[in-house]
């Protein structure tokens, strides 16, 4: 209510013109080629998030451009390199997180705002970018992360080298490909949320990570659920939710 | 260690036979058919729970029996109607929930535990009783569970009707069939962790269930998790898991 | 009657060559390369239409040319920008619908020819070339159409903001990927046709269309019916014959 | 609006009780087991109807008493003969419709509402029951339906012989399992919009009508869309709406 | 047997060397990465073919000419350009069917040698690579063929016109893709045996060939069998075989 | 036409009702459930053919008196024993091949035509069953049929024990389950067509004959196509229509 | 060569008739149903196998009576009770081993008959079926098996209990539903063969045993391979194999 | 034991540093992007194997740096020419062998350490790939290898010319694509396990190898089990391990 005022305060002093006023009362904002969800941090608790892929670089830099207006942390995710630079040229304050495929835009350093912290654990080295994907994006939601790489089950005692580490976390991301038999083993040793990403690194019978999902979906240990294949996004945004949710701000 | 002091006490004290010491301290319990996990609880905080299906009436009696020992609550999912009766003639004292095919020994009626709830918002009528498996489960964990049935998104205003108890929730369990598609609806309405159960409702290309799950893997909201189809055992126990970690105790 | 008496009142003139003559009258013309359906119009009410790909750049232009002889409007569809080129060389009257990848052979503009419009509602950004494949096929079967595009669930206030124009309109064509949600959201809210066009867009689980697919052949709300992955042409074409059906001329 | 002060002026004078009028303003009308969209008409142009399968015949009996209070015309699909008798049991006046296993209660005969028909076009004797399922969903909408069967591709002149008939038609319902193969031939025949419903008919590699679905999904013909397997009353609800708005009330 | 002393007499005579009396007395001749199978003919009454995909230049040209030792005729599939410059630097006297992708190399002309021919019948333009693939494989077996392309079902008419052509074959391939409807349409007006030929042509939820094989194992006319898809090789092969069978030398 | 003249005068003298008439002149036969195709004969040169499965009795009885007006030949496949009983009832000289599921409704006896046999060739004691579909069917074309059991791949030297008496037939039907493999052996070893049927007999991973279906399809091995799964009809049909065309009348 | 002699002989003598000698010589045996393959002991070192399922029980006396008088040990799988039953009516001392399904005709006792074991590991007792299936026919090779039932990986340190035992064995077999981790886990922990058997344990997403069978075939750890979906006959086979060659005689 | 005295000795002396020690008594080494696993030889009788797909050229180098100091043999699978290039420019003493993608860093030649060898049987020319990465493995377990190729079923007496050298192996893999029927017939002929290798050669309905798999999965024959699609490293490894454990040190 208060907001709806100090929009028509700001409209009536010229501060916002009617456009503006207009977007920010409807929490929409339309551009040709979409339509921006200005609401969606009221409603959900994260700003609107870009899929990169398969957008021209005009088009991300005109729908940056319109939520940098209105968000604080603007997060672009399946970025190419090619888009990067694009995007990067505009506004060099723009980080590209390579090894992620993120781009973000942001006025605040990220900084841990709670206590504990995500692991995000990957089967092997293969498994690297989904992992990193993952990471940031909790990163994104204000947690600290911890990343522990190639401690698939081919040889067990490196995942029980860091058990204790992994046991700390409020929630687990398990990121897997092939069979993707670490998400079982690690639900059954632990008692946090554990949040499976399949990933399609494999080849014959992997079906393009088809392997890993149904071995995840199917799991025989318990408190373990799963996203889409390779989506690390979306695994590291649920984590966040979840630490945000359990955890006390710092 | 002070377990393993006490323990051997018990035996010393003749309290405890060998063979129920040996069991304590390996944390497994063998029998014929089975070798139970009695550690569990100390691992993941939720006691073994046991599958009902394809075991035998005496199997499980066996068991149960076995788990009733070391456990304070010891759960059955989808458990006959058949099971349940030669179970209960056993121990009248265990509950069969028959609309969530759960078998119920405990020594202590499940209270909340904790402030907040859990929501299980349920698509269709014929969803019931994933969802009610769904339910009783987060209740095992100590959870208040409010069930919210029918408002699916053919008919969307029942679901804003219900959106703001909803909203409430600390942690949202989603149960849909045919399209599924609620699960991405409320994930864009809400700022909770949203845990989805595709179910097997629907016909011809539905495939059991596999339509409701792709749908819910490629959910374009954010903050949604899946697990397999029909498992409203472990939606509900990866709710409880993170209300349990979200919550303060009561 | 008429016209076999015309045709051959002309091959008597010499107006038409016997060649010429044949095809009318059998309603076939031959190329070495294909067949063309010259009685498509009068049996379906729209002239045969050309599939681009796959066809070389000289087979296209043989097809068109003859095409051209007996057909108003010549409509190729999946046109690379390569196979545009080579036509609009020949004949730079011909429009090369870029985002629609539609080459457009038409001797009068197309204009509205009826009251009333088709819909062409797209959830994301990435589904606009399906959406606009969709949108200039029914502009050809002379019907007016409004292109609205990202108002996928995510954010779902956005679809309420248009649905009076969506629920203005006499058919609607839903254009949706990743799990294709819209069809049923939108169907459960307004009382006319609903054409779905699931899309290829999406990645790990949606495997090419299949999600959206699969969501919306088994959409719980009603008056839905589907195409192809990826065919706007489909959909636009039955908008247009049902709108055709359904209106006034203007 | 008029509703509304109508609603309030009948709870004035006692003709309604507040539960019922709040009902009526909500459009909502909640049972243990269900919440009743009392909208839809108003929304989509047609009541809400009961999906039978999987629910308990007292169930249905109490969704179709609260829906009989609302509703000129309750609709009940996939209703099995056991059902039927308990509803016709409760309430003589409810017809069941074997053949297309369907609980019809209307306070009115259905009798054609406007000019032209719907042509429902079976490939084969197989297709009976799903065909019918069509014929009398369109009914409902105030259509007049022929139900012409066994003109599968097998023996074309048999298609041929009630070509006239078909074409006559303004929206066709083609039901066909095997190789679906009757709804390209159809749509190529044709100007109206043909709605397919592919049906598990067949055997080995039918795979449950998927052979047919994938036949209809890809016709090579135009103005073809594609409903769920065996799903006579989702053709049926469209082909009524299609002609609805295509005729001239008689 | 004869066979056998004739060999022996031509070693004998030093016309054989004690290598090659050894191949023809196995029917095998081995490479390093070839295992010939000289035998073939007499056992099948077609020699060896050779299957060129994935084989180095200089493979294929190891193993063409050992076996135009032993052969009359050659048959290399699935040939590129590439390898087909290679082989015809080479032996000039090799021909390149580009359309085809076969490499032929036959001591004598291609010509008919008995009563009848073979009808190879496509639905579409896009089809004609795998046409011409069965025609050349079917001449190899002296057959006339006769190629009739673009009849599909979309305009039924196309295919009446050219019915008496191809009721007068000995046996018909049918190749077509998308649906594949063409099959059963054809199966039900000829009273010869139809080897159908799923393509891959089409898009979507054609799955690569998927949609056509399943149309034409399902097909409810009677006298259809199938082999691969974009198999036209196999066809060819198949129809010659029929086609030797059936007829009378000229 | 002398047909035509024939009917004329046989209505004229009082022999033939119009409606017989009627029926002769269009090949059409029409009851409320069923359209026959009285022209197939003609057209295909085998009479129509009933698919026993899902009809009832009386449809069955209904559709076999009509064809048995018309046909020398009426053939029921996938007949039960039910309705087999009920038939036999009617007309107990039809003959029930149980082992076939085949009810043959016959004037004359079934006696070779010609020259030359088909061979049945079955896998496995489990394929038996089809087996007999596929022989009883050639033999309704009048060919002598031998069969083979047993001679799977696992022993392959029973092939080979038999393989004389299969490279002297004129058309090979080979019927396997499991893996199929016995289609690829047989068609490296033979000179005559080899149509393969697979069969659901197998677990597993066979998933209902694919396993089989796929082998097949993909045979090594030249000269061999594939009919449905199960389908011994089909395949006794297309090898009884190759060995007509192939043999002389004896 | 002796064996022909000594055959010979016996012939000549009158203790064999003709057929009989025929049969042995030839290593085939027919019956009207069946070709029975008496080499394959010879061969392959294991007698010919019955595979129970789909044989009527006098097609399995018939066939086990042949047998017996060929082999010292005859075995049949998949044997229902009731066939068991009908088999040992005749032949008391054939035992049947309900639990496996297995009926074991056997001229002497089976003791180990070589040094070291054979391990079967079943992830869940559920699993129980199949690994006795495995483990009798092991032990039809001679072989001791130890059965290990229950050490899934969701309570590892079951596993980890029992490692020395299985580390112990020559080969191990391990038998798993669900997601089938554990043959993953088992593999990378020892230095000996592993054969994985999937099961079709589980519901939803497991397919009837597709996602354990796509875990194993992926396995991150070396040393795995796999058999059909719940063949645990085709693994004990192999085990028993492997072992025989790996082991000293005792 | 002594190997922890050892250690500690070495680091006493300053022969070993502290980080050293440490990972020789965890049995691991991290890098940043890789956990590796140092004790596996000790487990599992192989060293630690490196897939070397996905992986950056820097990546490989470092960990092949680390297990060259740890292990006396380093394998790298699926290498890349210019993974190779890069490494032996760094180490020139590796081995790139091509035609099976394998990187080799060994201390000594790989000589044949036991009795009977392993036969690699493959059975077309388009398998040779895998084929070769299979009897690298194998070598590399100190086993003789012989390989025999193109010896499939279409010409089935090019595998009994073989039959003697490969029944006198001590374990076979086969390797096959399209129909993969060679692991069937070559199981039946044989008294030694058979390890099948499907490859993704093939086109059409092959799906990649999956017809191949299925068909090794569903063997009739017994003693076969199967790995995943193209993995001749997992049979070479496997076989290398069974005739490890089945022969005789040489």
């Amino acid at each position: 209510m208060d907001d709806v005022k100090r929009i028509l305060q700001q409209v009536a002093s010229g501060r916002l013109s009617v456009e503006q006023a207009e977007e920010q009362l409807s929490g929409i904002s339309r551009l040709d080629y979409a339509t921006l969800d200005l609401a969606r941090s009221a409603r959900t608790g994260f700003p609107e998030v870009v899929y990169g892929e398969g957008k021209s670089a005009s088009q991300l830099v005109g729908i940056m451009e319109r939520l940098r207006e209105h968000q604080k942390l603007v997060l672009v995710t399946r970025a190419s390199e090619q888009q990067a630079d694009k995007v990067r040229k505009r506004w060099p304050d723009v980080q590209y997180i390579a090894e992620a495929r993120l781009l973000l835009s942001t006025k605040e350093l990220l900084v841990p705002e709670r206590d504990g912290y995500v692991a995000v654990v990957a089967a092997g080295t293969s498994d690297w970018q989904v992992a990193q994907e993952a990471a940031w994006t909790a990163r994104c939601f204000g947690s600290e992360v911890k990343v522990i790489v190639d401690v698939g089950v081919a040889g067990i005692h490196r995942l029980f080298q860091r058990l204790e580490e992994i046991r700390g976390a409020s929630v687990i991301v398990c990121v897997a490909g092939m069979e993707g038999a670490l998400a079982s083993v690690l639900a059954g040793l632990v008692d946090k949320p554990v949040i499976a990403v399949p990933t399609s690194v494999g080849y014959g019978a992997s079906f393009g990570g088809v392997s890993a999902l149904l071995t995840m979906l199917n799991s025989c240990a318990n408190g373990v659920a799963v996203v889409n294949i390779d989506n690390g996004f979306g695994a590291g945004y649920l984590a966040g939710m979840i630490h945000r949710q359990s955890a006390q701000p710092q």
